[in-house]
């Protein structure tokens, strides 16, 4: 029997799951899918990772108790991976606050210490949680594994972490965390494999996708990252503003917009989607638009990536590559070139052959700095986490089996 | 006799003021000073651009009517101008909005125009405007003319102009106009004596006082700027927070605090202030203090600023040279020696005793890109406008001299 990972990546109406066979330093996909509608009635699809699909079911309504759809998820599992083993749920956490700086097996009291941070991303991180505590009840000797999005940038300096606020809110955890970290690292561990020199160098990672962000890798760590506090900053994306002036919102206050409003206005009606009037968040729709609307909310994509990599090179003090991935920057070929011109004065000299192929090193021979595309896998990184971490528990005399989480 | 021009910069609790003698293509500064306590016990100061001080003196309270403090004013300049005719007031306007692109003569017409911005700033804009009618009512027939800080901007691209927010709200006004204008502006003046190769190519203009911003300039237009829509974006400043998650704003709200807290937070607290724990706002204290705090606060005002010259350089497609101005800029050797090693990447160079000289061009020989310091001064720039805005005036025929703002 080989072993398996369950991936869950749990949001407020839908949960994504993957499992992963366990090797020994690389873990391969066996089938992918997903469950929608939660509260309604829960629609399950699952693939092949070769892209045969292999349900696609109502089951019925559990009045929104996720407990009992984990445990048919599981049970659906055990029928159809033949010869595998579940060894551990691991999960996307977005927010592990300034503690949890690396995976963690999760016990009760870490669940409680998540829960804490609850405030810091009130928009994702009490699904995670709900998430790990109903399959705890479905499966209570299944390990659970947290991995979290803002970890890979715990090792940003002072200077990168702070806002300008008075020094007791820092205490209180607002600081820039930074996000997008589980693809970063794997974007960042696949770099030492298929760019080796590049991986030691001064990197911009551009993962472009409904969320967007970049982030300054030096020697494969993270540097600094456009996202700060929450998700919200840095690059406009699908729905969400990225960089705004915090006047604005002083503004919108004054002008009698409430808190709810607000927050729906920056996450849902922003980005792309308030740029183009209304005809799109998805950049493929947008690319495919004669309207000036949908071409002003690409320029302005593409001007405000542009000017960003440029704050990042500067955290760097220079480039030596930038890296595409994530819906976008993996599979538009018209945004990378246009972001690469933009990036003409960093030494960016994209060859055209190579980016209409779209993947693996896509500069010309005479760029001074690299332009590639990796496809980002945040599922396998979380499989390799949940493993590692694993393995780190079994040999850790301080954590028993016994503090495993079970309800 | 010859023609001088009052300029007056309004604030909430003061109220500075310069008078220039006007020549043909330049203006001379004979006397500045201010008021302060102006809803108190009026205090007026004045020295001469020699720093003799001609006046030092409290006004008998007025209960905050400012048409008797601007009728004392120009009756005490009546008598200390000796040889000098006031021809025009000119006056520094936070706020053209949209409209106004360029320094207007001021009408009734255009004053309610101009009180219609007072939302976009409602901090400074009601100042001026009060300042405006304060000056008309105590001397009715001297012409005034509005010089605004975001005209030197109008003309970014759309992109640049944008957030990424619902297209009503850009077109209700929501978009980043830039501020320090009228500084930028008499810097892209001097450039053009002292730097014309530089004036003609990619600078980035550092104005680093209590207020601090950065301008991108090509041929001595400006292209991009780090403030926004108010002038709390951007770089971090003495007390303001400059650019901040706009996450974190509505964790604030989440937590219960108010709309007025926030903004005194944002405005009042934050900033190089709330960075050093209450050590100070002001940089010369910060380089002075021993303390952890204080050089935290000052690593983050560096890091951000050469973070955000990177984002300026993007959108100018590279960097020919970076001038220093204001306060900060025109005065700390130290701060730009650090920025300018943070800025090595882009070619710049300082060259130590050229930097603690403090004037002029301050990188090496082999400095790829060009570093100077060159002092900024508003007033004159006000004055100077004042003076082309009522030639324009007197030579149109659409505006009558009636038309001038007579109350």
């Amino acid at each position: 029997m080989d072993d398996a990972i369950l991936v869950i990546n749990a949001g407020s109406s839908s949960v994504k799951f993957a499992v992963a066979e366990a090797g020994d330093h690389a873990v391969t996909t066996l089938v992918k899918g997903k469950l929608t509608r939660l509260d309604q009635a829960p629609h399950f699809t699952a693939t092949t990772d070769a892209g045969e699909v292999v349900a696609d079911t109502f089951w019925e309504p559990t009045g929104g108790r996720q407990e009992i759809l984990f445990g048919k998820l599981v049970d659906w599992l055990d029928h159809h991976l033949d010869g595998h083993t579940l060894l551990a749920a691991g999960h996307r956490v977005v927010h592990g606050g300034t503690r949890f700086t690396a995976p963690v097996v999760v016990t009760p009291r870490v669940l409680d210490d998540l829960a804490d941070l609850i405030p810091l991303a009130p928009l994702h991180q009490p699904h995670n949680l709900e998430a790990i505590r109903a399959m705890a009840a479905a499966h209570p000797h299944l390990p659970q594994v947290a991995c979290f999005d803002t970890a890979f940038h715990a090792g940003h300096s002072d200077a990168a972490m702070r806002f300008a606020l008075p020094r007791a809110l820092h205490e209180d955890g607002v600081r820039r965390y930074g996000f997008h970290g589980l693809s970063y690292e794997f974007i960042a561990r696949q770099m030492a494999r298929v760019a080796p020199d590049l991986a030691r160098g001064r990197v911009v990672v551009a993962h472009l996708g409904n969320g967007a962000s970049l982030c300054a890798m030096f020697n494969g760590r993270s540097v600094d990252s456009t996202m700060g506090f929450t998700a919200l900053d840095g690059l406009p994306m699908g729905t969400r503003t990225g960089s705004i002036d915090a006047g604005v919102i002083l503004y919108l206050l004054d002008q009698g917009m409430g808190h709810e409003t607000l927050q729906h206005l920056l996450y849902e009606q922003s980005g792309l989607l308030g740029l183009s009037g209304g005809i799109g968040s998805d950049m493929r729709t947008l690319l495919g638009s004669g309207r000036l609307e949908a071409a002003q909310a690409v320029d302005y994509f593409v001007y405000r990536t542009v000017r960003d990599i440029g704050a990042m090179a500067a955290c760097l003090g220079g480039l030596d590559g930038l890296v595409f991935t994530a819906g976008i920057g993996e599979r538009s070929a018209e945004i990378r070139a246009r972001i690469g011109r933009g990036c003409a004065w960093l030494g960016i000299d994209i060859d055209p052959v190579a980016n209409a192929r779209g993947t693996g090193c896509i500069s010309g021979a005479m760029s001074r700095a690299a332009a590639w595309v990796i496809p980002t896998d945040e599922e396998q990184m979380i499989a390799l986490h949940a493993i590692e971490a694993l393995k780190t528990a079994a040999s850790d005399d301080r954590i028993s089996k016994e503090e495993f989480f079970h309800v």
